[in-house]
């Protein structure tokens, strides 16, 4: 596997480049075990709890040693939503219709965000936040999701329709703006999207 | 003008239940000297910078006073953006046809809220804040959106599509945090939205 696709199908690495590129094995280990430490710590305490210094203390490593890695609180939670979401790889959906595929997809990715929910919780304000490493994992998140919109969309007859697809990733990151406001459960926007998809597909299919 | 009224067409009401019930005149002028005070402060030194007791002592009030009605710099920027919405009322736009309507009206939203940038960079992170006051504001935006998106849609033919309407207000609000992660500029988000109104309406007109 070498280097990052954005603009390809769907992402099976799981390491970002930030975390990944120039790093030896021990240092490769060190990262993954702040990885699991956090996630421990997210879904332990909670993102308004969790600290940089309590992930390090996890993981067996001096917050000196954290730092290395990760610049903030913030950084972490996109790090870790990003991971979350590309380790989900799965195949593009089946199905005759565009419409159908787009509906699971949908299904598939508030399923897969809804199955860690603290870090669900802790993602939407970190990704508003002008840390560059945050800029960057936020471009490879926003990727991810055309990604898999348009495999869905476009299926066997590449290239999918812009501004459909456009639509399609605008409705997505809507619906979990409002669950990270809290005006929507992740059941809700599963079931609102799926009505959407069928709204926006009517005269588009 | 009694009470708030979530579910009707445009409001022109400006100050906030939370903030009017109950005060008697000086009051309500220490309230709008606050507000007033509060836009000056986020447009001269940004909403990071702000403090709530930079802008009671550019109010002329102690801190103690701007906390009675503030509880949060969150509180501020949803309440002052909140007003900005509402204080632009407007009619409904003209139009034959749902789809000139809608983009009239998503041009006219996203003016409105680039008419002020600092506030527009303040209010998505703040509206994801936990503070009850914010959570009531969110509210009170969220149903001024769907009031807006619903007067264009329906026209004459009272009642709007709901399912529509959803997709509508979902797709703005994400371009809103679009915008607010500063993945769009608000220019870029109006013409996305011209043509994302487009695509929805396909098959909805």
């Amino acid at each position: 596997m070498s280097g990052p696709h954005y603009g390809g199908h769907m992402s099976s690495q799981v390491t970002s480049p930030a975390l990944r590129q120039g790093l030896n094995a021990r240092q490769a280990e060190t990262v993954e075990n702040l990885m699991a430490a956090g996630l421990q710590e997210l879904r332990a305490v909670g993102h308004e709890v969790l600290t940089i210094r309590t992930v390090a203390q996890r993981a067996g490593v001096s917050p000196a040693t954290a730092y290395t890695y990760l610049s903030s609180k913030n950084h972490l939670f996109a790090e870790l939503f990003w991971r979350h979401l590309s380790e989900d790889g799965g195949g593009a959906p089946a199905g005759a219709r565009a419409t159908e595929r787009l509906q699971a997809t949908v299904r598939a990715l508030t399923a897969r965000i809804v199955a860690e929910p603290e870090l669900a919780a802790a993602v939407t304000p970190a990704l508003l936040g002008g840390d560059p490493d945050v800029a960057r994992l936020r471009l490879r998140i926003g990727g991810e999701f055309y990604a898999r919109f348009e495999a869905a969309l476009a299926g066997d007859r590449r290239p999918a329709d812009a501004a459909v697809l456009e639509v399609l990733v605008l409705t997505f990151t809507g619906a979990l703006l409002q669950a990270g406001m809290g005006l929507l459960t992740y059941d809700q926007i599963a079931d609102r999207l799926v009505s959407a998809v069928e709204v926006i597909m009517r005269g588009n299919e």
